[in-house]
């Protein structure tokens, strides 16, 4: 399981989007991209997994189901995220300062973040459908958690009640340990999974733009980064995808 | 001038977005919209002036200029807002303690808040283009300070490098005391305008999806309410609007 | 056991600190206090168990060992804690609004606290001297994690290097599993031991004025609550005490 | 006015707390120490003046009026602070990082900071007496704010109601435009004085260990550091002290 980004994309997008050229595009092929709800059975027959970047989880987890649906369209959806410190590495830096964080809210990468193609390929892999994703992500001033508001145009003919959209990302996950998907009217909590390898999701339309509004929440050193790498592991060894993972999250 | 939301939208409005019916829709005519930049001739000439709601304001001054030039279009806007807590009044609520959201980004009313036919109007007001807007707000754990993040398409013809909409912001607020432009890869900072009436400004463009991405910090307790209607009273009285806001931001 | 404060003082001591007659002192007698490194052997021969409140299971590990073994006099002590603001409950109040608590540091109850008999008599319990302690604490803007600070006069002919005092740490604690003594110039990091039953301890000595100065830090809904009575619980079953606290701290 | 500490202390002390041989003791004898309404009339006869520390600012503020009305002995001070980051100044450190400070608080100096004999030279200046104190300053997650919890004795006769404490500190500050005395039961809040030249003073006694609890609060970076400057400059030149200092708080 690599937990760098070295096997999240195809070879083509490292020079536009890491600005190098990959030097072993034939390990590309053959890892597996490890959200492992979605491509559990990848997973399990690879010998590499891209343990995936902390954004991506949770907006393809929340999206993935209501594309295959054929529930919303892949063009032009607009993914905001908002990011805890810890997303930023233990790097000193002015802007991760307490002095600079406390109290702000605050963009950066906006005209071309690097998870921007991690997302659409990942919903592509999943889906077979290419989405077009505008992706803004902010830093705020926590120390873990990711929320995800992802913004997506409903289907002709996809009603305006949510319930559709719910139902789909009920039965996707339904016997999932990880993922826990809200009621009309719920917002993802990163408190609630904090310190755990769990994901909240939720999903409302706001019906005069016929806009399906998919909100996630992770902990991004857990379901983001370490979590997933575990879970992945015990996917590809052939263990309980729990194994190792029992911690609940702490309110913090 | 009126701080509540009393006379903020067509009478028609009130039904839907309020619960009731408007009792005295003659005001509403009467009653100018007080971003003071946008509608300062009105607000001179009226008796009545509704102050803005604290999203729609950095939300029109962003987003007015880049309409009014033709440069983005009026269809599917989407803004996304984070606001501290203050926006929230003061009245005891379990989601605005401190163990609560200390470390939380919670999305509310999701699928309708009311500042969403508020920030609608404000740009038809200013621009004469009735735009579609679907709006999230977000509660993050700060206590002063909003950042709003709009997603709007770039008009057919308009180019990707994002120098002509920064243009566009700079000529129409290059005389104002209250609005700073920011340039290429600056992020408006709430901390920079807190305890002020300032606003800060800036837009990027995503270029392979055209899509214009325009920033706004202010603070929620300022320019997104107190301040900015003593700004409106100044603009009533033909005082220079800079009397009583000389205070610079704090900060915190 | 009981996680609330009936059966922590003496009967006489009610009327004066919790404003109530106690009306069943023999109960109290049969209570153990339950500081569990501390007083072990009396609560496993114990059917009730007294849960400490969370001020005084650091100030009481750390001082005690310094008292038994002379190294510090018991006379004029001095408690300064401060708490995170899950020790006030969840009760709504204006104090521990966000805005309120955010960027705040708060004394409260100066003058009388509840916890300065039971330092007090925990400390006599642990040590057979009954030292006078004045303590005052103070909410500061965080969620969870306690850490008091404690002043105690170096008794005559304590050299003023602490090494004798960190050693007499090291020595009560050095086979405990949740206590764990910092070397010089070390502090308590209540974030160490965030969701964990852990207490971190330190001492330094101010030799110009003969003062040691005891840290102390613990998560206060931990080894200050929930995480010492499942310890006490084992200590009372005869289990091993790390029973159902294998959880590290998650660094919030 | 010098805004360093290169004239606080006397000539002999800086090899000791600052690690050097002070190169200029002859400008030591022409510096007046610079907290204003303690020696305004040597400031004002003065050409150079030492702007104190932040720590001592609301120690010796609160403490001197009682010790000279021979309220509390000057024996066995202790001082607790409570700094907010800025104090720390903008050298990035992994102790002043978000994700470091965040829901902790971290004592530091423990064994020797060097506002120690600052303080007590400030409230010799100020009493006649010198008193001995051990402080130990902790940083906590605000960015601004210093809370300062002070315990001293009792002198003999003193009665323990904390009526004659309050009415010294009244009486002293009475005429103070930046000075505030609180009643029974109220707590400095650093919050009230951010951003201004503001301290709030408070005084409780506990009588059981007849000990005075003198609680300050003050901006760091206003009465703590650039606002005193900006007082001590009127003094010097005979303005109204309130010069430039019109700023109230902004509770951040």
């Amino acid at each position: 399981v690599d937990v760098g980004a070295d096997f999240r994309l195809a070879a083509e997008d490292y020079p536009e989007w890491y600005g190098f050229e990959h030097p072993a595009p034939v390990w590309i092929d053959k890892a597996a991209y490890g959200i492992t709800e979605l491509f559990r059975e990848r997973i399990a027959g690879s010998s590499l997994v891209a343990n995936p970047g902390c954004y991506p989880t949770p907006v393809a987890l929340g999206l993935a189901p209501l594309l295959a649906a054929g529930l919303v369209t892949p063009e032009r959806i607009v993914v905001d995220g908002k990011s805890g410190v810890s997303g930023a590495g233990s790097a000193l830096d002015p802007r991760t300062q307490f002095a600079s964080l406390d109290g702000n809210v605050q963009a950066y990468r906006v005209s071309a973040h690097q998870h921007t193609p991690e997302i659409e390929l990942a919903l592509e892999l999943a889906t077979g459908l290419r989405p077009t994703v505008t992706f803004v992500p902010h830093l705020v001033p926590a120390v873990r958690g990711i929320v995800t508001t992802v913004y997506a145009s409903l289907a002709p003919g996809t009603e305006t009640s949510g319930t559709p959209l719910r139902q789909a990302l009920r039965e996707a996950y339904e016997d999932e340990p990880f993922v826990r998907v809200l009621g009309e009217g719920e917002a993802p909590n990163p408190k609630h999974v904090a310190g755990s390898n769990g994901c909240e999701l939720a999903v409302e339309v706001v019906a005069r733009s016929r806009t399906a509004v998919v909100l996630g929440a992770i902990d991004n050193l857990g379901k983001g980064a370490a979590g997933q790498a575990v879970q992945n592991l015990n996917a590809m060894f052939g263990l309980p995808e729990t194994e190792g993972l029992s911690a609940i999250g702490v309110y913090p």
